[in-house]
């Protein structure tokens, strides 16, 4: 499936659904998959921070992806997450997600050495040169401790495999540079990561956001993207305040940094979708917190009482 | 001059026009109010950080508030930046501000000692008891390396003379999230620092403002927010571009992070309403740099050539 | 009084007693005085982090100065704190400090604006040019977000009225690097800021620390630093061991990051020496508290049951 | 082979030899322990950070851990690093290093995903419970951007399998604290990672440390170790200000955050012991760095000219 240029809309930073800390639900997979088709949103992200793909063993990592493109059968743009520290894991995973059949690959940077902006684009360019498949640069500062400079980004992006950049940096003033320095690339996606900030992103020359919400309810964020993308303010504030809504309380159970991760994981399971099992260093939600996060999802409309 | 409930527009946070390092330019000050007040920005918020406050002496300080207030004559709102790191001084200048005409205060933390949210709802409380003037909180994680948490904003905004929030915090899903939690509080003033994002903010439930470009060239910012204002973002677009060009060229002639100060200084020289001198510890920008911010102007449409 | 060059050994970071938030409590003051020279440490240091300088205003630091000086009466060294955010004032302090009898300053870097090492070095010249006294640099990232480099320090250190760095970098990898830059530099002062570090530092080429603890019990500090300087380690493990149960113990009473100043400042006063007050934005241990801190004290041979 | 408790000494944190990217250099990497067996360090730690493991594929790693375990063949302690971010591919590791013949293992807290030290405590039980072998726990938060915090460690050394802990936190302080914190425990190894502060670890209580640049010269460090142990400051004093030389010079020849790693991998190339190949993201050092690395090896006394 070619990729349009620029992709636009939202595309699902998928969770992972797991039996335990490492065993793939497959049918929870596909229910996922079937609810996020269904529901509109424009592409599936899978293998990303909110897929918890570092925790994730690589045989896990290769069944996600088998079993996702098997699903989702060219219904659907399917991009895979290939970030590491290992340069030979990240081309053995696009090597495997090209043969899967997936249509795109975002990498972020090696995250565990602190590495120059000098280093980081040698580094892109020599596993670019490799890599089969369309790429995505994702700004992951808070996970990888590296922000790609905007000029860094400018410099990659003329390498014709790379397509775009997901920014995940919740710095809007960089996302507005990046519109700004892309000007004369129509074609150049830029799409911004948190669902709080894919309103504004989209009004202001963005193309789309990889809200991790619309694992719970695609729609709302489909509709809020729509609304955006017609400069419908009168339609997107409500939605926005609702988005906020649901990031000031359903994900906001716990005061660890987890707590997105973990009531994510928790809102999908309360619609019935998959458990809520988390891969390694996290647990689910106690009891307690479970029915806080439940009775912020009614609050929020997104599940009946 | 009663402060409208809520403040709403561009506030300009003003620069501190000098002759020398400590040593306020009162003819260019008077300058400068007249160009904001003929620009129509919506209030002059002096002694911020684009003022260089914590680098002037009390009695500079003193004199920036006495002659803004006499010069600007209830033409337009003042409100005065008095953040310090010794309580006695911060309230010292607020009873100056106060005497002199002021309308408001902007309070941010103080800066030397990393203090807990806990400490800093008591080390608030204290001060605004006394003090005669309206506040607005301000949240400067930047240079005071504390972020004000949502719950503390709302717990210390049940104090009366707490008017609102200037949150220069970079960080626009804490902006929001100000937004989703003050939708009781209709009065409750919530400007947003940057220029740069005052466009998304005013567009998604905030009331404006503090841009600092609108020392340079007022009717560009205040066109901005009255097409954000009216939801206008077909007129809005283009203006925010040429901001965010602004942002990215002339804001940005020296890696350094004084950047942002020094080469608006500058700007504002080359405008011709004072000289560029800086508060320690900075110097101008020299001569080479100088002609560059002279040429990003003339491409912005800043200066004619 | 002319300082030894290098200064060795033991000179206290002093708290400043307070009988509230901005009133100097002289009597306190001069006990204290009296308890470090009767202690026999090596030297005062007053209006630092310790003393809290930069929440009191500026007619307290004036009263501290004065009255140290008049009630120290050449019986000792004395270094007085002039870091400030304005150059003005830290200057004013600095002829205000030559005036009263002072023997040497400390200047940390000032702490609102991210300042690069280039400005640095040259805020430091401009300034030094004008004070009156013997000056230490003083690199205080914990506060100021400003690492003095060790190269900005070897160009600083050709100024003639630079004497040596008081080093509260909590890194002793830069402290050593110091040493081995200053190997040919006998006569240039390397102190230690934590007392925790003091032995270490000591041990391998630095000149001694500042001690906050010693305002409790200079003996402790001065047994430690004579150990150290002895070589003699059978002496020294016990001391710092000591030290290390204080830091973790006496110190630690709160979660906060107030805890070392506001546990110091009880401990001082249960030695009966001043009251616990404190400048904003901090206030006094409560009872619980306070009652943790006297039984570790107890526990540490600080105070008898 | 059984672990010596506490393990005591030099502790090479060696560095993976390497023809490319991602081969291992096995004449290389048998030189290299022969060298460290003949330099009369007391341990060998592979699949460090300095060890680049997590840019190594795991069947690199695997090769490292058999080659070492089969060359080094009991002469010497073995423990190797399964730090990761994905608990099964850790566990994996610990598995074959035990089936190989290693004696230990080192565990640093996974490294992507913020977590709290209560995940962090869990994360531990459940994954040291699985492990075939003695584990030292890893504070390394330059990398992994988690600070173990005391209280942790003093929890989970009550593990039977937690042996000993490795901190390379650059922070002495919390050394000292941990060294105070373990004064019942004679049989807990406490060991620094950072060569440059071995001495005072081991002055004060410490047990030894992880000193990369005894790959370029065990000789120095192991020299270095022995004074400490015996408290010869004498002849501790030269050999520490050489370590601080290096540390200044070898390792300082480009400004970027990895030429640590560049610089010693250089410097072992310059003693012929193996290439200087790195793992993605880095690369060689330039002619002219080589050059800069080969002088100033000779001014240390590395290298004959």
């Amino acid at each position: 499936m070619k990729l349009p240029e620029p992709l636009r809309g939202v595309v699902t930073a998928m969770i992972t659904p797991l039996l335990d800390r490492d065993t793939l639900d497959i049918a929870g997979l596909k229910r996922l998959i079937d609810r996020l088709i269904d529901g509109e949103v424009n592409g599936l992200f899978i293998l990303g921070t909110t897929g918890e793909a570092p925790s994730l063993s690589y045989q896990t990592r290769q069944e996600v992806i088998r079993h996702t493109c098997r699903h989702a059968a060219e219904r659907i743009p399917i991009i895979v997450g290939i970030t590491d520290t290992s340069y030979t894991e990240s081309l053995r995973l696009g090597r495997y997600a090209a043969d899967a059949g997936a249509d795109g690959l975002v990498l972020a940077m090696p995250y565990y050495f602190s590495t120059s902006q000098r280093e980081l684009v040698g580094y892109v360019q020599r596993l670019v040169a490799e890599l089969p498949l369309p790429v995505f640069l994702y700004n992951a500062p808070t996970n990888t401790h590296h922000v790609l400079a905007p000029d860094t980004l400018r410099k990659l992006s003329e390498l014709p495999k790379v397509r775009g950049v997901k920014d995940s940096g919740f710095d809007m003033i960089y996302f507005h540079k990046l519109v700004w320095l892309f000007r004369d690339r129509p074609d150049f996606t830029l799409l911004v990561g948190p669902e709080e900030l894919t309103a504004e992103a989209v009004l202001l020359g963005g193309h789309g956001g990889m809200c991790g919400g619309s694992n719970i309810c695609p729609k709302l964020y489909v509709d809020m993207y729509k609304a955006a993308a017609s400069s419908n303010l009168e339609a997107l504030r409500p939605l926005h305040s609702r988005i906020m809504q649901i990031s000031s309380t359903v994900y906001h159970v716990t005061p660890e940094n987890s707590s997105y991760l973990r009531c994510l994981k928790c809102a999908v399971s309360l619609t019935g979708i998959c458990g809520d099992a988390l891969a390694e260093p996290f647990e689910p939600l106690g009891p307690a917190e479970r029915e806080r996060v439940r009775r912020h999802m009614i609050a929020a409309g997104l599940l009946e009482n």
